[in-house]
């Protein structure tokens, strides 16, 4: 089969199109024949060599995929060969199959197509895990999400739209600002400080949840923009690792709460968790055309390089997805 | 009445015994008349000038008292004039006569002296909220307490022991170690790493939740051992305020919480949730013997320098106590 190879570590040019077997199967995984496949940050940070990987997974990039049941192991429960699923994988997305935990696995949601359906896994199961779950985001809350136009921040906004909840967004382009203000208040924080801009949107009680991608530069107007009990959930440190000024005597009397994680992390028991109140939960509002995943750019599978530009450019509004369909 | 008086920030020279009137009494307040008052850091802070004071309360230093009810609010519910009963205070607890919103008045346990039952409310209602509500404690969970020695230390470790929850503990005295190895695994954290101790009584496997009082010195070596999922619950920062090196990508990849809270920032409705949980889950263990408060000193209300003092010094094992028994 077809995959796409990280030669070495770098820009987009060490990604190759190369040929190796079919993965085999695990008593509990399918066989996904990949329709489509989406982007996402992780992959560039590990085609740069960045990204920690865990222990056990293939090194094929691709961490979501569209597709048709082709084959599954004999203790998967709910599946058939042939039925139509999108999956958040555990690596190997990019590549014509890709072998996932079947708990992983959900039924492709009727009104979309394989590329769409490939936009979702990775962002929803994300935003739900973090923003729903370890940020207890809740219809009277406020949200702030930073990134907006990202894979992650433009899922968010969708959901919290979809969900009723009001949202503020920050992102670095007026076309930007223009596409995702039908979702929230969207801020761009190159034209003007988004502290205060959030203070004013608030009138100076600032937000219940923050979702961040932008990490060490970000932090500190971050808590001081929590209001009591406030939730920071970080998920990615695109604008630095390390905070170097933490206040404790902010953290305790905002009784603040700060909390993170990585996707990739968590066991499959824990995914399928996710999964199922994806199905519960979102996937009748997808079907109801309440919520749709947006989609910036679709490039065939062959342009992978032309994709990784997309998002190493950052003009991007929505996700990247890779297509296997001729 | 007799209340002692903070003349000026300073050292335990600027606390006088003066008089003023009784304080009245809101509609849903009790007035205490205080047989024994308990001594806390935040009255040493307070004392120093460096406390944080809540808006709206008395400047009178004490956080918790025991006594009998002299007169009672009209709103008040569940209290009688002549009841015995220990309270969390907003302030005002050394003095003949304490008024306190009847939320956060308890009945005193049975077997308790006074003098005993004044050492309960501010470590217990702190304990209970931070390493049990904020930090989740449960009972298959490992707890590092630091500052075991302290009045929340030794409750923090005194309420792990009657739960049956295994608790390491980190202090800097060797007679601390010795009366405190009943309670756990005790650390002299002069002598040891206590990092290095922590990984080696949990065979490398780290801590479930942390409740801290030394803050930004401590920070990076309690993240280290945290595990997965675990709870960092801050609620002091003794060695230091400002933390100057957080990783954000150790909290993702252990989904780390981080979190923490003071007392008096707690609105009266808050405070009467955490007295009910302790009546319903704390007062049966006290009343059969299975926790006790660990009192270190009794002084008497004309000595409250001495009773400064002895926690200045920081020989103490757990609670210092003022009494106005004569």
């Amino acid at each position: 089969m077809k995959f796409i190879e990280i030669s070495q570590p770098g820009g987009s040019e060490v990604l190759k199109v190369s040929h190796q077997d079919i993965p085999s199967i695990g008593n509990d995984e399918v066989l996904i024949g990949v329709k489509a496949a989406g982007v996402n940050r992780p992959d560039i940070l590990q085609r740069q060599g960045k990204y920690p990987m865990p222990a056990g997974v293939t090194n094929v990039p691709g961490l979501e995929v569209a597709g048709i049941i082709e084959s599954i192991g004999k203790d998967v429960v709910g599946f058939s060969v042939g039925d139509q699923v999108c999956a958040l994988t555990n690596g190997g997305g990019y590549a014509e199959y890709c072998a996932v935990p079947f708990t992983q696995v959900l039924p492709m949601p009727k009104n979309l197509s394989f590329m769409e359906a490939a936009a979702i896994p990775e962002t929803f199961f994300t935003v739900w895990a973090n923003l729903f779950d370890l940020g207890r985001a809740s219809k009277d809350d406020v949200v702030l999400i930073h990134g907006g136009a990202s894979g992650i921040g433009s899922t968010a906004l969708i959901l919290c739209k979809a969900l009723g909840i009001k949202a503020i967004s920050t992102v670095g382009q007026d076309d930007k600002v223009n596409v995702l203000s039908h979702y929230g208040k969207i801020i761009n924080y190159k034209k003007a400080d988004f502290e205060k801009e959030v203070l004013s949107l608030t009138k100076g009680k600032g937000v219940d949840v923050i979702l961040d991608i932008v990490g060490a530069p970000y932090f500190n107007k971050n808590m001081t923009l929590l209001k009591k009990d406030g939730r920071l959930v970080i998920i990615g440190y695109m604008g630095g690792q390390v905070v170097e000024r933490f206040d404790l005597q902010q953290l305790m009397l905002k009784r603040a709460t700060i909390t993170g994680s990585t996707m990739r992390g968590r066991s499959a028991e824990e995914k399928h968790i996710i999964a199922k109140e994806l199905v519960a939960k979102v996937w009748p509002l997808i079907e109801s055309g309440e919520c749709k995943p947006m989609i910036y750019q679709v490039f065939d599978f062959n342009d992978v390089k032309k994709a990784h530009e997309a998002l190493d450019k950052g003009d991007h509004i929505g996700k990247v997805v890779l297509t296997l369909e001729t």
